[in-house]
């Protein structure tokens, strides 16, 4: 296994791979490896010639009041997960490797980004479309695999990869869970014990919800406010938002149909959380 | 030749073309081809296996109240021009290959975007560098050629593609002019034969400068009020700006020193030249 740490020894370990014909799978993470993303890399590995991860903390798709400086950073274990699962190339830069002085490029997928996450955290989604475009430009996937928990970040990613004709294939993979239910994420080693119990309300309300919609029920409002309560009942969480929306263009629905993604994230203290699900109704 | 209309089309194409390992050089243009793009049509052919132009005028760089609807559009001549040349593929696409509808994503080159031209025409270079972005993904040459005429155009995108990490290299060629100096630009065309004239003034007085700044001036304040005063004296141009800005990151200068861009802007009428040369100064 590879661990590339500047752009000259992924480009020249990719150019080889690219000669020999090999298709490139690619899973892009910020590090503090879950079975979500080992879940990816399997999926990665499997279809294709080479799997490549990237772990790099985006300090562009965080606030200045969010958790940038202490997200979990943990490069030994990840190595070792990297290892175990047979990984070919790890692609490990630098801030100064991805944003040298004078940087001065942004993208942003507008619409999409201002709403759900993007209306409590703005900008964030224009660091991660940033740097994704970079590292799609530098890796050169076939494929790259993105995590479903994070819905709105997957419906972006497509969107800006078919904008900007990138000649990579986005596949959202399912949210891998903890026997409880809670959605796998590495902000979830923020949590106390008394936390981490209340958080797995999060999955229950929506799993509540997405029974009622098939039981019939078409409201969207009184979906949402179902599991509203259902927080507000069950925890301390506060809610940031709960949402019914069309799950191509993000659009709030009145009514239950169609690709529905219904999403929610909500607090604990200062760590927040997100989860959705989604479902097709005729 | 082969025109291509469709993004199918020119990535069959090329990936027949990478497949044999043969490189590809770019010419983006807009059409209404002149000596200046032939120029880079002859650079792009002479260094690379494979030579591609792209014919488009790009909506998303006019403002609302520029030229977009009567900017120049000679399909059948620029296509006898870019055969002669032994050109090997013209990507000739439609605005809706290019911007299909929900279309949502732009970037920004923020700084090097708002100054000079970008002053006059806010949003302008917004719409070169998202335009050229899609057609460096949908191309991917190795080397892409641009005129020097459009300085600062020339500065921006080689920032996109360097932050962005396109693998493509931007060559900026020598400003093509006609016999008595003016710049050639598609939107000569727009000039009566007296503002034609006239237009030479652009030309002539950037010399003049240039030639005092060997002689030994170095008051850039000075260098500027040279020029404004040669354009006011020698026709009824209107000035948008006369600037002395470091070439390689557009900061104005007071002293004339290191990799100098001298540029200007001025309207006859509704029609808008720019020019510029560069020197070098210890």
């Amino acid at each position: 296994m590879l661990i590339a740490t500047t752009l000259a020894q992924i480009q020249n370990a990719l150019a080889q791979t690219r000669k020999q014909g090999k298709t490139i799978g690619f899973v892009p993470t910020m590090g503090a490896l879950h079975e979500g993303h080992l879940s990816l890399l399997r999926r990665a590995k499997k279809e294709n010639h080479v799997c490549i991860l990237s772990i790099f903390i985006n300090p562009t798709q965080f606030g200045p009041n969010e958790d940038f400086t202490k997200y979990p950073r943990d490069k030994k274990k990840d190595v070792l997960l990297a290892k175990k699962e047979n990984i070919d190339i790890i692609f490990y830069p630098s801030e100064k490797i991805m944003y040298p002085p004078g940087y001065l490029t942004y993208i942003e997928v507008t619409k999409l980004s201002d709403v759900l996450c993007g209306r409590t955290r703005p900008g964030h989604f224009k660091g991660v479309t940033t740097v994704i475009a970079k590292l799609l430009n530098i890796v050169r996937p076939q494929t790259m695999y993105l995590g479903e928990k994070d819905a709105q970040q997957c419906v972006i990613l497509k969107h800006l990869v078919k904008d900007l004709n990138f000649a990579t294939k986005v596949i959202a993979c399912p949210t891998v869970r903890e026997t409880d239910g809670l959605a796998m994420s590495s902000r979830n080693k923020y949590l106390s014990s008394t936390e981490r119990k209340e958080a797995t309300v999060l999955y229950s309300s929506l799993t509540l919800a997405k029974n009622e919609i098939k039981r019939g029920l078409r409201d969207a409002m009184k979906i949402r406010y179902l599991i509203e309560q259902n927080i507000r009942t069950l925890s301390r969480g506060e809610i940031d938002y709960v949402a019914c929306v069309n799950a191509e263009n993000l659009e709030p629905l009145t009514e239950i149909k169609g690709h529905v993604l219904i999403a929610v994230a909500a607090r604990w203290g200062t760590t927040r959380l997100i989860d959705n699900v989604s479902i097709s109704v005729k």
